[in-house]
């Protein structure tokens, strides 16, 4: 019998994974980095096949993994997180400079980076792990890595400088705004009303729509399919509210 | 060019990894230990070739994840982490149950447990990463799990509760004995001189020796090879200080 609570009591990092191919350049949230031996300098680094980093990686045989400062805004973990290398150009209005690997390496919300080169992977199931040569690092700051677990109570706002007064307030606002609409909505169908993300603030509006993620601009909000997230910091669709 | 500072900014748990051979059992501590992916449920762990667990986990192919809390005391990180199962049963004075892969389960001082079975594994110079397919898992507790960063800030002695003050103090008195008993070893050789752990307090007492650790009874501290460490924390040699 497998309860899958256990697996959030691991513990992991939060980490910018880059990679490039044929002279474009990408990126990827991460938080499955470990250093495997110390001679030689051996990191293993997991990441999902459909990604389009993992594509750049099989083809280069480089990566970059940028460490996340605790610091680091929600807003930066959705752009490489939530979005994909084949909507945008991640690195169009985000500091970069390139690596040894030619892999683009964070400049700001970056405590340091190390550059590998592929020596061997393996393939399971969903996921391959890369395993690299460590052939490059630098220590930009000593601050405190952000942690998956502390990510995830950012996510949730528990980790939030919000007052939660304010953030009830608000709450309750926009449930009493959400069953008017809701109203409307069983009598007029779908409308162009915005939604707004709880956790980040994220407002969803119908006529910008979300082409980062592949919504055009038009799409209603009833529309969007139900596996679609807040594109800054990931919450459920479902959690989204409608705004005054 | 790398800096090995960067490697200390990943970020790690904090596990006991435990297996068997032919009825025998035997554990030790890791830090990586990642899910892959999550159908089926895959997680990865990375042991050094030279552990008594690598041979267990080679011959049963099975292991169990035993997750630390906060809370674990250095002493038991200690038992498991710079000892050997070729010197002693380590489960001895340890409570545990056993797994429905027959490897041991903690019953204390953990917040819960996984078990697999190998599926793959990559040999990398040094050490083997082993893929595991989860069959069972159970959660104790939701105790904040133990970090490798705060088990090393326990290890330095700067998360410890002890007061700063009265460390001091001790270091000042165990400088002056140390010049003292320097003075009578350049005149007598050798000495059956006990010396302390400055982190965590353990005595080594050259008449008991560390049997656990390969050194026999009646083996001076001076005679202990370089590399000997704090078999309850893991401090260097060079830190002992001589005892009053």
């Amino acid at each position: 019998m497998t309860d899958s609570k256990i697996f959030r009591r691991l513990t992991y990092g939060l980490y910018v994974i880059s990679s490039l191919k044929e002279g474009r350049i990408n990126a990827q949230i991460a938080n499955t980095v470990f250093q495997i031996t110390s001679a030689p300098l051996i990191v293993a680094i997991s990441i999902n096949k459909e990604n389009l980093t993992h594509e750049y990686i099989q083809n280069s045989k480089v990566f970059a993994v940028n460490i996340l400062p605790v610091s680091t805004p929600l807003e930066m973990i959705g752009h490489f997180g939530f979005k994909s290398g084949r909507n945008l150009d991640k690195f169009g209005e985000v500091a970069f400079k390139p690596g040894q690997t030619g892999s683009p390496l964070l400049t700001s919300n970056s405590i340091g980076y190390l550059e590998a080169e592929v020596i061997q992977s393996t393939e399971l199931s969903t996921h391959t792990v890369f395993y690299g040569q460590v052939m490059n690092t630098e220590v930009y700051s000593d601050e405190e890595p952000m942690t998956y677990g502390f990510y995830q109570q950012l996510k949730r706002g528990t980790a939030a400088p919000a007052s939660p007064a304010a953030k009830s307030s608000r709450s309750e606002q926009a449930e009493k705004a959400e069953s008017i609409k809701k109203e409307n909505l069983i009598k007029e169908g779908p409308t162009m009303q915005k939604y707004e993300c709880p956790v980040c603030s994220y407002i969803y509006d119908p006529e910008k729509g979300d082409p980062d993620s592949g919504i055009e601009p038009g799409t209603a909000f009833e529309a969007l399919p139900d596996d679609w997230v807040c594109p800054v910091c990931g919450v459920d669709k479902s959690q989204f509210q409608p705004v005054d």
